[in-house]
């Protein structure tokens, strides 16, 4: 059965995002130390178009892991927004994209097999529909933190997978939102690389 | 020259101490999520007089580590406190340890070799003490977290350590007074384990 999973890049202080964020300053102050790993590797750089060439080792089978077997992603508004502004014209996720928002709205179809999917009816009825078409594939909750935070107070979430970066943001907190009397922990694996360490943590319920 | 370093146990909210922290509920609720790893550590167990036997892996030889590069430790009044009220007649340092503090009080000395002197001319001027007495033994800032972030901030902490937990916690965090504008990290080994993931940084101000 499909799973449903979130992968993030976090800091040290627990931030998925610095302060003073706006649409001109994207992800914040230190943003691109959060993520500064990510624009290294080969297969990220394909995906968003960035150039030729990149990392190949660990990191990039890491993400290319996370790329294969994501069949579909739900996001919030907020992250949708962002990422209209700066998704080149054929978004990087190649699968259907369900968008939880407020706003009604006509599918939007990019080039290379994205459609964004706008869902009125709440979180529980986004999985819904996501499981309908991600066949053997998993199901990637791809942030922000808001969103997150409710799949993950909501019990859905079987695997967490986080990217710790060496760096304090003093920014938004990705655990902000989450009820950590009944979320639980179980670490899988640690995957350790020069600039960055790769935590999976099974999610499940605290006793 | 000695180092100054940093090690505590962190959760993957970036919480030392869980909610509804008190005397009679020491370390918040969820405290012993923590902390759990470092219980079935041999010389964690020898030190804290708990009992025998324990484990002699990779955590305990980290640990280990830790207590023998250790010349002497310096602590905040209310982690002075919660020890003063659990820890064993003969308190776990077997150094001199600094308490920062107001209060005026006599040096306590434990059975042992552990002596507290009580500093009330600041974080300064107990790193300037600590430096006397620490030979060429390393400088450890206990905790808490009020303590560490004013040391951090005030760039004299070498090392950064942090056991991070499978937890969440919601409780107090480590970086809340930390100015992420100024303290920089670079990720210098991660150690993986079973039940806990040990991250080691050089601290340095950033560009």
């Amino acid at each position: 059965m499909s799973k449903v999973f979130v992968s993030m890049d976090m800091s040290l202080d627990g931030c998925i995002e610095g302060p003073n964020a706006t649409l001109q300053n994207m992800g914040g102050d230190g943003w691109g130390d959060l993520h500064a790993w990510v624009f290294s590797q080969r297969v990220f750089r394909e995906r968003l178009k960035i150039g030729e060439g990149g990392d190949t080792g660990p990191d990039n089978r890491f993400l290319e892991a996370i790329f294969d077997r994501t069949g579909v992603s739900i996001m919030g508004k907020r992250m949708f927004d962002l990422g209209e502004a700066s998704w080149p014209e054929e978004a990087p996720f190649h699968t259907p994209v369900f968008v939880v928002t407020h706003e009604v709205r006509a599918p939007w179809v990019r080039p290379g097999g994205t459609t964004f999917y706008f869902v009125n009816e709440g979180i529980e009825h986004a999985l819904h529909r996501a499981r309908e078409v991600c066949g053997d594939k998993d199901i990637r909750i791809s942030g922000g933190a808001n969103l997150v935070a409710q799949y993950l107070n909501a019990g859905v979430v079987d695997e967490l997978l986080l990217s710790v970066a060496p760096t304090l943001l003093g920014g938004k907190r990705l655990f902000d939102g989450v009820d950590a009397r009944v979320v639980g922990l179980e670490l899988t694996e640690t995957l350790a690389s020069r600039n960055v360490t790769h935590l999976r943590y099974a999610v499940k319920k605290k006793r």
